[in-house]
């Protein structure tokens, strides 16, 4: 049997299988957390690991963040590019924001070891975002 | 007189100049655009250019982005990563989006030639997020 030929979304990105998404997302260090909050769009990078098909990262205990996640709709986004060819790929996670409470999660989290990146300040909590959707794109040229 | 003490926010951030971020949007090829649509956020990156303190990239004609973004409250995110250092800065465009629609904003477009990367679709308009807010950040390591 033939490949499949790849599918072309109406912006004439390819679209990349559910597969490849979460390789992905399992072998990127740092995202993008995208929410809506007081009428303005927020972006923040952070670093984070997949913890079966959730985005999980820590944040400062009692944080705005947090609490400006809690329960929100929230996308996370991956990406990648090569300028000299002008090709590029990116991911992107739709879902729920929420701070780990239970505390059979946390050891689990606490576990692998997730050490944010700017020193000197505290982040004690987690923020894990459950997916509802997962979706990717790339480049022909990819 | 000494030189000025970084300034450093609450999650151990430096906080960068409005000109550095400025320059850094001026200097960066691909960026993400974030915005809400239907209870969810979509972030999607593009290739652009700055014209003066505005972010312009280019969409099909009649294209569902071009619809979605109109007059809507949008982020623009940029931002660069050295995971062996572990350093790394992002800045914010936060403002609203419009489909060019005035000729002489259009004619001085179209003489920027910015070509989107995904070949064979064309896009004829043009998108323009007017700044409100730019900020950077940057871990200390910078």
């Amino acid at each position: 049997m033939a490949g499949q030929l790849p599918i072309v979304d109406h912006t004439g990105m390819t679209v990349m299988p559910f597969a490849t998404c979460l390789s992905r997302l399992r072998a990127t260090p740092v995202g993008r957390v995208a929410f809506a909050q007081n009428g303005d769009i927020e972006v923040l990078p952070v670093n984070y690991q997949m913890l079966d098909t959730a985005v999980v990262f820590r944040t400062a205990e009692g944080s705005k963040l947090g609490a400006a996640l809690q329960g929100k709709a929230v996308a996370f986004e991956i990406d990648e590019f090569d300028l000299t060819r002008r090709a590029g790929w990116s991911v992107l996670l739709q879902g729920r924001a929420d701070l780990v409470a239970d505390e059979t999660t946390l050891r689990a989290l606490d576990s692998i070891g997730l050490a944010p990146w700017p020193a000197g300040i505290a982040r004690p909590e987690w923020v894990l975002i459950h997916a509802d959707t997962v979706s990717g794109r790339c480049t022909s040229n990819w």
